[in-house]
C-alpha cells in the first residue's frame, strides 16, 4: 500500500517536491518523509528491539504537529528546506519499510494492542496520498507554464448532467457514528442518536453549469448571499470564480492535473470554499445539509447509488454523472468531491481523546472548522466510508470540495 | 430606557469616551452615537415625514457593519476620531429622542409592521449598554494608574462558595428555541425539537477558587488540556491567568470597575476565553455543555434558581453565591457571567434571514463563533431570557464570560 | 516660553488631546506631559533637593525613547490611554513649573555645567510646539467633518508668485556647522570644511502651481521619475497629490488649520514626502540640493532674504511670496516649509555622542533619514538657524515639508 | 566567462536550486535564468534579426525589477516556482549562448554603441556569481543537517593575525570616482573632488578574535553602542553573534561552504550587519570610514597591499592575514570581505540616470542603503576595483561583510 505514495510522486521532478507555494500545501518530499517518520516514531522506536533511527534530526524535520513529540520545523518553513535530498528521503522510506517488515514478520514483537497502530499508519498514509494529489496540483498551478502532471485524457463527453431531483428523507431519531467491525478514526466515535426534522437532499452534486448560473447572476458581487467573513475575504482576495478557474479567450478553463482544460459544464463544481458553497445555497433559496442529515440520507440511500470517482481511477477530477442516472437514486455520495456541511467539527457526544501523542491526531482540531463528507476523486476508495468526518476551515479551496444542497 | 446609556457614561471624562485600545472595544462616544444612528436610520428616516438628518456625515461615521447602508469608518479606526465632540453626540441623542417622541406620539405615522422596530431599537440599545460596561472596563484598565469607575464597595464577604453539586437531566426529545409572546431575536427562532442523552450539569458557576486550582496545577503550561489553536494563542500572548488578573505583592488581584481589587475566591471566575474554559473542563475530566443541554436544563430548573446579578445592580462584577444556597437548585443561570457552550453559533433549523439591512443584524455572523448563554452582571435584567443566544469568537476575554461544567 | 505649549492646546477639546490616528502623531496630551517629564527627569530629580515626583508612574507613561531611563509605553499605544486626564496633565505642568522656578531662583542649586540643560529643556519644548501644530492638524483632518482649529482668515491674495530665478553659488572649500555663541544641538557640531562644485539654487520654494504642473503631466503615474522605494509606496498607498489635498467639486482643496480651503496656487507646496520632492526634481530635469550646498548658499544669501512665516504668526501655513520679491535675493530660506535635501542624516566629522541619557537625544537616529533645512511655518522663529539639521524618513508627509531645487 | 555561473551550481542538487528561504536570497535556478534573460532582453531581441524568444513567459518569470519591462513574479514568490525545471533553464542558457555567439560573430549586427551592453552583460553575470555563492550558503545553512557544498579543506593555520596598525592619511582635496579606461558602473561616475580632514585607517580587517572581545564585553546587550533601529532589530531577532555562528559544545562554530567549522580567530569577521559594525566601532571608541576616506586611503596604499581572497580561489571564506604582513602596508583592501562605510548610497555629483530600462539598473536604489567597498571572497577578481560602490541595507548579514575602522 505504501508504494502508492511513491507512485504518486514518480511523475514529479525533484524541483517539484521541494516547494510550498502556500501554507496549507506541503512539499511532496515532506509528505514522503513525514509518513515514514510516523511509522518510525509510533512503531519501530517503541517495538523493534535495538532499532536505531535513520537520522537523529528527522524527528525535528518531519514531525507535523505533535507537541508531545517535541519541537519541529515551523510549518511555514517546510518549503525552505532543500535537504535532505529526495533520494535521501526515498532511502529513508526503504529503510523504514525493511524494518517494518522485520517487525511484522517476527512473532511476538508487536503486542496485540499495538496492532491497530499498523492500521492507523496505513490510514494516515492514505490521508497523505490524498494530500499529495491536491498539493501537487497546487504546486504545478503556480507556474504560468501550466505544466501537466499527466497526459491529457480524451475529452470527457460534454453531455449535460441529468436534472437534479430532490430526495425526501423522513425525520425522527436516527443513529449516526461508526458501528461495527473494521477501522474508524476516533472522531467517528461514539455512535449515538440524533434527531432531525423531515428534509430533502439533492440527488447529485451541483455542477459547473449550475454554479456558472450563480456567477453570471452576480453571485460574487452581492453581499446579501454571503456570510460576513466570507464576503470580506472574497473582496480582499478578488474571488470571481472557483480556485483554478481562468478566463482564456472568453471561455472558462480550469487548471487540472492535465494542464489547462476547458471547464466541463456537466461535471461537479469543485475547489470552492465553504463561503462560496453557502452563498450559492442562499442564492438558490436552499441551504447546505448538516452532517447529521448527510449521514442519515447516505445510510438511507447507500444501496441506491452509483459508484463515484476515487484516487484509484487516476483521474484526479470529479466526473460528470451519466445522463441516464436514475432520478430516484442518490449519486456521487462517495468520491468525486467532499461535500461541505453546515456542521462545526466538534466532538461527538461521549468522544474521548486518546492518551499520549495520538490524542493529538484529531481531538485538538475540534474548533472553527467544518465537517465535510463523502470523500473525493483524490481519496483512496478503501479509505472512505459513510461515517467519515473530514474537516477544513471555511476558507479552504485547494481540496476537491463540492456542494450538495438540502432544504 | 435610553437614558440608561447616558447614565453609564456619566462617570467618564471626555477623554475616556474617545479611545479604542483594542479592536473589539468601541469608544463610548461611538456607542452613544451609533445607537442613536440606529433610531435615525431605521425609524426616523423611513417614517417621520420631512425628517432631516442631524448631520449628513453621521451615516458614514456611525454605521457599524451594515453593507446595505453603504461605506463606513473602518472598525479599527473608531478610536482615531476625536470629532464630533462628546457634546455634539449628546445633542444628536437629544435631537433624535425628540423626533422619536414626535413619531411615536403622532398616531398613524408608524405602521403596525414597523412597531417591532421600536422594540428592536430598545433591545439594540440594551446590547450596547452591556458593551459600554465591558468596554469602559477595558479602556480604564490600560492605564497603569488603574483608575476606578466607581467608588469601591465594602468588600464582599469572602465566605467560601457552597460545594458544587451535579444536577441530573433526563435525555430525550426536548423543545428549544423561543416560543410565546414578547420579543426575541431572529436567531432564537424557530422553536424545534432536539435530542440529547442523559447528562448532568453543575448547579453553579465555577469559582475563582476552583479556577486557581487549575492554574496552580500548571493548567496554563500543559498543552494536553488545550485545543491546538488555543494553546498556540496562549503561548503567543503569554496567558497565565484570566484577563485583568495581576499578581500584586504575591496576591492575585483583578482590575474591576472599582480599580484593582483582591480576587474574591468565592465569586465566579470571569474574563476567560472559550479556550481556557475548555482546557479547565478537560483538566477536571468534564466538558462544557452544548447550548441544547444548557437550555433544556435551564427550562427544567428555571423555577428552582436564585436571582443572579444584572446591570441594574450597578455592581458590574459576578457575585459569590450565598453559602447556604440549596444544593438541589440550579444557581446563577441568568446573570453574573455568560456561560460558554461547546456549540457553534449556527442557524437553527428553519432559520430565515430577514430581508433588507436588518437581515445583516445576526445572520451573517453565523460561523466560527460559539454560543454563550444566560447573560452577565452587565446585562440588563429585562434583556435576558433562557432562549437568548449570545455569540463570541473563542479567543475573546473582555466580556463577563464564565464556566459551568457538564458531564 | 512654556505657556506657548498650553496656548497651542487651548482651542482643542479634551477629546482631541487623546487620539493618535497614526504612529508618527502623538496625542497633544502626551506632548504636554512628555515635555514636562523632561524637566522633571533631567533637572528636578537630579538637582532640586528633596524633590518628589508628581506621580511615580509618569516616568513609564511619558518617556519617549530613552533606553537609559527604563521601559515605557509602546509608541503605538500612546493613543489608547485616556488617563491621566487632561486636567491632571495641566496640574502636572504647573507642579513642575513651580518647582523649576524654585530651582532656578535659589542660588547654588544648579551647577554651572547643568545650566545648559535648562536651555535644552526650552529647545526641546519648542520642538514639541512645532509637533503640536502638525499633529493637531493631522488629528483634525481624519474626521470627515473637517473641523477648523481656528477661524478662517480672509483669503490670501491669489496673485501669482514671481517667476523663479536661479542663484549661482561659487564652489570651493566652505565651512559649515555651528560656530560662535548661543545654543545649538550636538548634531550641528563640529564646524568643518566641505568642498562643493559650483551650483545654482532656486531663489524661492516650489509653488503649488508649479507642483500642479507635475501632477497634470502624469508625475504620479510614471515610475521613471521615482526612486524604487518611493514608487512602490506611492502605488501601494494610492498617492495622487500631496497629503491633505482633495478634489472638491473639481477644484483642489487642502485641509488646513482653518478647515478645508482651496489650494492657493502661489503658496509653496507642502506636505510632500522626500520621494515626491525627488520625483518632482527629476521631472524638472533638476535635483535636490545637498545639505552642504543648502547651508553654503544660505550663508551667502542670508542678508538678502525676506522674512518667512513662523509659528509666532499664528498662520500655520506657508505663505505666498509677494509678487515683487527681488529676483536676485534668496527667499523663504527660514520659515514657511522645511526643505528636503538629498543628504543622509549622518554624524558630522568629529561628532561625539554625549554620555548618559542625553546621548540618545540625536545620535542614535543617524541612519536612514534625510536632512531638512530652514524651518517651517510651525517652527518658533527663535528656534531656527541656518545650521539647524532636522531629519525625517523619506516617506513622511505630515510635517510642513517643501522643495527648493538645485542644479 | 558565463560557464563560471554553471560551475558554481554544479555541486548542487536540483532541490537546492529551487528554494528561497528568505526574501533577499534568490533560488540558484532563478539566477541561472535571470542572467540569461538579461542577454536575451538587452541584446538578442533588439539586435539579432529574426530572433524568437526561447519561451514567451520567461520575460514575466525572470525579470528582476525593471518596471520598464513589464510585470513580473513577485520577489517573495521566486521560491514557490518549481517550473521551468532546472534542465529547461540549462537549455535556455545554451540557446541564448548559441545565439549570442551568432550575434557577436556576424559583423555589422551589433552597433558600436551597443558593444558596451555586452560588457554590461558580463559584469551583471559576475554580480550574480557572487550572489550565487552567498545565496547557496544561506540555502544550505537552513537545514539542521548542515550539508557541505564542498569538501572540507585542511584547517587553516590558527596563527594569530598580526596586531592591527593605524595608517595615517593626509586630508585635503582628493579626487574620487572612476577615471580612465575600461568598464565601470554608472554609479562610479563622475570623478570629482572631495575634501576630507586628516584621518587614520586600520591596516587590516577586524578579526573574529577582536570581534569576540566585543561579544564577551556584552556588546550585544548594551544599547549605548547601537543605533536606535539597530538595537530594536537586534532585540527583536535575538542577535548574539554574527550570522551563521552557533555555540557547539561550548565553542563558537560557523556554518560555511564546508559545513559547520570552528571559528578561525585570526580570520576577518564577516556576516555582520552595518548595525553590528557600527556598534563594534563605538565600543572600540572609533568609527567606520566614509566611502570618500576609504577610496582616498585605498588609492594611497594600493601598491602597498597584499592580494586578498576572491571567488577564483574557490575558498568562499575570508582568509587570515599572514602573521608577518608588514604593519605599514594596508591589507585586504580588495577581496575577503566587503567593508561597511558610513556613507549613504546616494548619487555622486553630476550623476545622470541612463535612459530606458538600464536607467533602473542602479539609480533607483539610491536611498536608504549604505556603500560597501573592496569586494569579498565571493567577488570575481576581475570584477572589483577601488572605485566600485556596492550597496546594501543596514540590516543585511548574508553577504560577506566586514569591518575596517577609522578614527
Amino acid at each position: 500500500m505504501r508504494h502508492q505514495t511513491e507512485a504518486l510522486c514518480r511523475p514529479l521532478l525533484p524541483e517539484d517536491t521541494v516547494v510550498q507555494p502556500m501554507l496549507d500545501v506541503s512539499p511532496p518530499k515532506w509528505h514522503l518523509a513525514h509518513t515514514t517518520w510516523f511509522w518510525e516514531t509510533f512503531l519501530l522506536k517503541p517495538y523493534l528491539p535495538d532499532y536505531t533511527v535513520f537520522h537523529p534530526d528527522y524527528a525535528y524535520l518531519f514531525n507535523s504537529y505533535y507537541n508531545s513529540l517535541g519541537s519541529r520545523v515551523n510549518r511555514a518553513d517546510r518549503g525552505t528546506l532543500s535537504r535532505p535530498a529526495l533520494q535521501e528521503v526515498y532511502a529513508y522510506r526503504e529503510f523504514v519499510n525493511t524494518h517494518m517488515q522485520q517487525l511484522l514478520r517476527q512473532p511476538g514483537l508487536l503486542p496485540e494492542a499495538a496492532r491497530e497502530l499498523v492500521e492507523l499508519g496505513l490510514q494516515h498514509e492514505q490521508q497523505h496520498q490524498e494530500l499529495l494529489v491536491t498539493d501537487i496540483k497546487y504546486i504545478l498551478s503556480t507556474s504560468p507554464l501550466a505544466p501537466a502532471y499527466q497526459p491529457a485524457a480524451p475529452a470527457a463527453p460534454q453531455a449535460p448532467a441529468p436534472p437534479v431531483s430532490w430526495l425526501p428523507v423522513a425525520g425522527g431519531l436516527h443513529r449516526i457514528g461508526f458501528e461495527g467491525q473494521g477501522f474508524c478514526f476516533d472522531n467517528e466515535q461514539a455512535p449515538h442518536d440524533t434527531y432531525v426534522a423531515d428534509f430533502e437532499l439533492q440527488n447529485r452534486l451541483v455542477t459547473n453549469s449550475e454554479y456558472l448560473e450563480f456567477m453570471e447572476a452576480g453571485g460574487y458581487r452581492n453581499f446579501q448571499y454571503w456570510l460576513g467573513e466570507g464576503w470580506d475575504l472574497a473582496q480582499q482576495q478578488g474571488w470571481e470564480a472557483p480556485l483554478y478557474w481562468v478566463l482564456h479567450h472568453g471561455t472558462w478553463h480550469r487548471f487540472t492535473h492535465q494542464g489547462l482544460q476547458p471547464v466541463n459544464l456537466a461535471a461537479p463544481v469543485t475547489h470552492i470554499s465553504f463561503y462560496e458553497a453557502d452563498a450559492y445555497a442562499h442564492w438558490r433559496g436552499c441551504r447546505l445539509p448538516t452532517e447529521q442529515e448527510w449521514e442519515i440520507a447516505a445510510r438511507r440511500f447507500q444501496h441506491d447509488t452509483t459508484t463515484g470517482t476515487f484516487l484509484e481511477s487516476g483521474l484526479y477530477d470529479p466526473q460528470p454523472l451519466p445522463a441516464d442516472a436514475p432520478a430516484d437514486q442518490c449519486h456521487q455520495l462517495l468520491g468525486d468531491a467532499w461535500e461541505w456541511t453546515y456542521s462545526a467539527y466538534h466532538p461527538y457526544p461521549g468522544y474521548q481523546r486518546a492518551a499520549g501523542a495520538l490524542g493529538e491526531y484529531n481531538g485538538k482540531f475540534m474548533l472553527n472548522q467544518l465537517v465535510l463528507r463523502g470523500g473525493s476523486c483524490a481519496t483512496p476508495e478503501s479509505h472512505i466510508r459513510l461515517t467519515y468526518r473530514n474537516f477544513f476551515h471555511a476558507d479552504k479551496r485547494w481540496q476537491f470540495t463540492g456542494i450538495r444542497l438540502a432544504r
